[in-house]
């Protein structure tokens, strides 16, 4: 089995349903999953854009909440408009970097975004990503620690990781140099892990 | 069962499979489809566009082409890279404003995908217009009809309903207001239609 690194921005829509899907469709298959948190900003800046497409974009952006409430509804996962879109997740990525590897990471990763897309809180506050830590229990000081310099170079490696791999969206699927993107490409990405 | 509006612009690579798919598709759920021929240019330059974001975007148009790739291969669809990307296809989707109702419709759909997906022909082109008119056993001489004023106006109010209905690209369907986007929502679409 092939590894399928998974990269995920905490503020993206679509990384939300993912996120809370891959680990039992990962376990079902053997397929070993590793997650990369990374920022979309700086790749949307590059293509000269100053904010998320979907709101650059009015009749995208009205499709995508549509369409985001239908696949949550089909997979019986809560949602309520972020308090801000696209939410500040910078703090909760830096924080995820120091979860890799650690058995806490898949039930971090999903507090997070349970906290952004179905409680409506501020995930750029240090106080609610401390809760999400002791949610999945972690140890809350460690948002404290993601902000050293050490570990914020550990978040600009995987943006610009993502960036060399041709990345350009949020949620994508790597399995060596093959990508996948978006919550939909979820299956066949772990089908191309498992061949 | 409520008609589903199968919204397609012939330049369009995901409209490809979602052509090939959508008659056995929604004739297996009994729900009528409506075909609507429509132009994304008018809708991509209202953006500021000027040619195709595949293009525009360099790391979402090389995704795009090795998705489809898969995306065919999956389906056992032949693709074979087009002899211009995005071609004109205004001559095309005229004359399938005229095929609307008629029971050739789909034939001549098809014909003209593969022309410009599978068999690196110009769809600009009258004679391969025509050569498809054939294929789907209509009249070729229905291409010079195609370029009437009369009709070239049901091509333009098709993509200035598309633009009504929130369309902002291609494929995309339609159950009353109910708007889905993309050749992987095809199937969510008919259940939509199916309820």
């Amino acid at each position: 089995m092939a590894l399928l690194q998974f990269w995920f921005d905490f503020a993206s829509t679509y990384s939300y349903p993912a996120a809370m899907r891959i680990e039992p469709l990962a376990r079902a298959r053997r397929v070993p999953v590793g997650w990369k948190p990374f920022l979309l900003g700086p790749i949307f800046a590059e293509q000269g854009w100053t904010d998320s497409p979907f709101n650059l974009h009015p009749a995208k952006g009205r499709y995508m909440w549509r369409d985001l409430a239908r696949t949550c509804e089909r997979i019986g996962l809560e949602l309520k408009a972020p308090v801000r879109f696209p939410q500040r997740s910078v703090l909760a990525a830096r924080v995820a970097c120091l979860a890799e590897g650690e058995p806490w990471c898949g039930e971090y990763v999903r507090a997070v975004f349970r906290a952004n897309f179905a409680e409506q809180r501020d995930i750029s506050e240090e106080a609610v990503i401390g809760e999400c830590l002791g949610r999945a229990g972690a140890d809350p000081a460690l948002v404290a620690r993601a902000q050293f310099a050490e570990n914020r170079g550990r978040l600009r490696g995987n943006t610009e990781a993502a960036q060399r791999l041709g990345i350009f969206g949020a949620p994508s699927f790597t399995v060596g140099d093959e990508l996948f993107w978006g919550n939909d490409r979820l299956e066949e990405a772990l089908e191309w892990a498992a061949r």
